[in-house]
């Protein structure tokens, strides 16, 4: 008899309990990428050590030479086993004064008449998601018992840095953390009324570069008009990477990307999403997209380049007239299909050289590379997920790919073997990486029911 | 009888006494810009109020509004008057760790065999040139007891942050201040062997632009391919300021600029300024200046536009995978001729908007706009001081303008009605602007000598 009714049932009786408990998490500033915080982030990770440990799990820190991985297992003989993975760590929060609440101290609000959320740093990304799991976990155990599958935990603290101790990790202990799948909870919704699996993910090439011109700053009435200019040189190379259809020029880059079937290019049509609601949100009107193609490939299956940093010169108050020697710029790619993230660094790196003069010199450095994932969509896991979404939502579950990156992903097929199943409940305007980042209350309570019902159906 | 024999006997012989008078006013850190500085600039400004009254001059400080101005009469009825200006603030020291001795120590250095300088913040930029001049005037009135004509002495405090006092202040004295013509020493040589004089200077358009894309910083992933990214906008609009041929594309934007004679641009020709010697002392090769003008045009009598900084986005440690919100950049022109800093600058906002789509905004901050300035080449205040700086240097005496602004100049010319005679001893390796400034001694030994012949013509 499915003792699913009965699950539900005390999630719903333990909403409120469950979001003390966030919030309690949520409290501890685990801004991993600041040396500052140190100490915070490794009590985020105790915190929830600790709280798996009380659930019953073999849970342990484990020392990765930066943060440590939260490692929990709960292993269940002749069952199928999952691999879920989450990280601890949160984005840094400035700037402070464009935030309503302060970052670390989470409140619960009205943003619209009948809509709550929890407002805070960490609140979606990923602490609210992960906890969306592990609710779902613990009021299965409380009201059986037991699990429908074997359970490993693996929480790491470096994501919002580029993970870069994982990889090695994942290698050095593939056998501890042998699984039949992998499930993370750290994507969007469609909507707020329609859940969404993640077909696939776009990779990341995230260089910097730096030009470097007179071998010092310069007085721009003494100099301007015969001296170089990095700022001028890194600006113009900046703009052509991008042709005017929105096509990225950079040679080569297309390489690996794949045509969509028409049967998925029909299915994305009828998603129908609109510049209107998708950027109007943000208070933009026009896709820069590649001309010719629809909104939703732009966002998820058509690759990318954006700058996501540039500097140089005088920054500060007032003017002061310099030619400045150097320009730096953080530009990153966003990949798809088979684009291979080594052979676009290079190319990147050689698009600079070739539009430098030779009194002009490039330094670049490479910040990480992975390629895009793609999960099979016929997958026993994926269908099973797919109905205990539907049960949930009474409606449509989409599946398409994500506009972001989730190299861990990529790592657990090429290390462990193992596809994974990303279900997540964030939404668009959840404000991730921004100030005033927030989680919707029906995203958690619903989020965690929906992971319940799968994990009945993985068990079954 | 000629007084100048003596004069610069003692000039000769009081090197070294003025080398420490001018230490210790380099001593005190008379950052202009920088309020924590503001005590220290004002000492720096009854310095030479002091030194000025021990010398017989009526001399006070005078409140602007901003840091105070140094005046100094000693009116000589019947003779010529003149007004000399000069700052008395310097340059912030920023980067501290690239200076090889403490910007407020000055210390004399021998840089090459038998070549000393005084290196501090302002050595030459300003106090190492006011003193060039001031201690003609103490030679001169140490020795007669007297100076050929009367004199006004300017000293300010903002010329390193646009002066914004200045003009306002200028048009309220205007009766106070009135002379036949001013006199500056803030310009350079030709060489370290040949004085020049300046003819012309270049005027200033400085502009601040900021870009707003989306209403908040976005998620690369989630946003990436299709929301507009401000700083690509931004790069683009300023690669495209020069085409190809490295002519500034702005509509009108050499309305008021003139073809120099064929007898001027075979004088600038003799001069036979290189690529190799000019920019070769900056580790660059190629001028990128207007193709089809000589070297020496491109620096002082064609209009140029820098841009003086970029940011936008994240510039940090590492990578974050950020779309900023806005991006911005400090941009500037010198003008030349009768090029209009007002046209100018409503030019480049139109500019920048009719490259803008209709959801992404730009403001603009006005920082300063002043025109060129000349001087006319046959007066007798020019032919004077060409006389004496032959007799001192014994070769030629350059005639040509200067690549920078000193809009003073223009409000003599435009609230006065008075010419200025540009005489200065500066070298295009002191470093003004830059870490480990500094002065020739030859600069100020010869410069003090050049300006006590340049005295005693005037009043003849």
């Amino acid at each position: 008899m499915s003792q699913l009714p009965a699950i539900l049932a005390r999630l719903d009786a333990g909403l409120d309990a469950s979001l003390e408990r966030l919030s309690s998490w949520l409290e501890i500033p685990s801004i991993g990428t600041d040396p500052a915080f140190n100490a915070q982030t490794r009590a985020a990770a105790e915190w929830l050590r600790a709280d798996l440990e009380a659930l019953g799990f073999k849970a342990e820190l484990r020392e990765t030479g930066g943060h440590p991985v939260v490692l929990a297992h709960r292993p269940k003989p002749g069952a199928p086993h999952a691999l879920f993975y989450g990280h601890y760590d949160v984005q840094p929060v400035d700037p402070l004064n464009l935030w309503d609440t302060e970052p670390f101290k989470p409140v619960i609000r009205e943003i619209e008449p009948g809509r709550k959320v929890i407002s805070a740093r960490g609140a979606c990304d990923d602490k609210g998601q992960v906890m969306t799991f592990i609710e779902a976990v613990r009021a299965t155990l409380a009201e059986t018992g037991d699990l429908p599958i074997g359970l490993t935990i693996l929480v790491e603290g470096e994501e919002e840095s580029g993970s870069v101790n994982l990889p090695p990790y994942i290698k050095a202990n593939a056998a501890e953390l042998k699984a039949d799948y992998a499930l993370i909870c750290d994507t969007g919704m469609w909507d707020r009324e329609t859940p969404l699996i993640t077909s696939t993910l776009r990779g990341m090439v995230y260089q910097e570069v730096t030009l470097t011109a007179a071998d010092r700053d310069l007085h721009s009435g003494l100099f301007g008009g015969a001296a170089a200019n990095p700022i001028h040189l890194l600006a113009r190379i900046l703009g052509e990477l991008h042709d005017e259809t929105g096509r990225i020029t950079v040679p080569g880059f297309y390489d690996g990307v794949h045509e969509p079937t028409n049967a998925q290019k029909a299915e994305w049509a009828d998603l129908n999403l609109t510049e209107k609601e998708f950027l109007g949100q943000i208070g933009l009107k026009h896709s820069v997209g590649e001309k010719g193609r629809m909104l939703i490939e732009q966002i998820q299956s058509r690759p990318t380049c954006d700058v996501n940093g540039i500097w140089g010169g005088y920054t500060g108050e007032g003017s002061k007239t310099v030619i400045p020697g150097q320009a730096s710029a953080k530009v990153s790619f966003r990949l798809v299909g088979d684009q291979d993230p080594v052979k676009i660094a290079a190319a990147f790196h050689q698009f600079v050289r070739d539009r430098l003069p030779d009194d002009v010199t490039a330094e670049f450095i490479s910040h990480s590379g992975s390629p895009a994932l793609a999960v099979p969509p016929d997958s026993p896991v994926l269908q099973k997920a797919r109905k205990a979404l539907a049960d949930e939502w009474g409606g449509r579950v989409v599946s398409i790919g994500s506009g972001g990156s989730i190299p861990v992903g990529g790592d657990f097929k090429r290390t462990l073997g193992i596809d994974t199943l990303f279900v997540g409940f964030g939404l668009d305007d959840d404000r991730v990486h921004s100030p005033n980042e927030k989680y919707d209350l029906s995203s958690f309570h619903k989020g965690q029911r929906s992971w319940a019902r799968i994990l009945q159906a993985l068990g079954s």
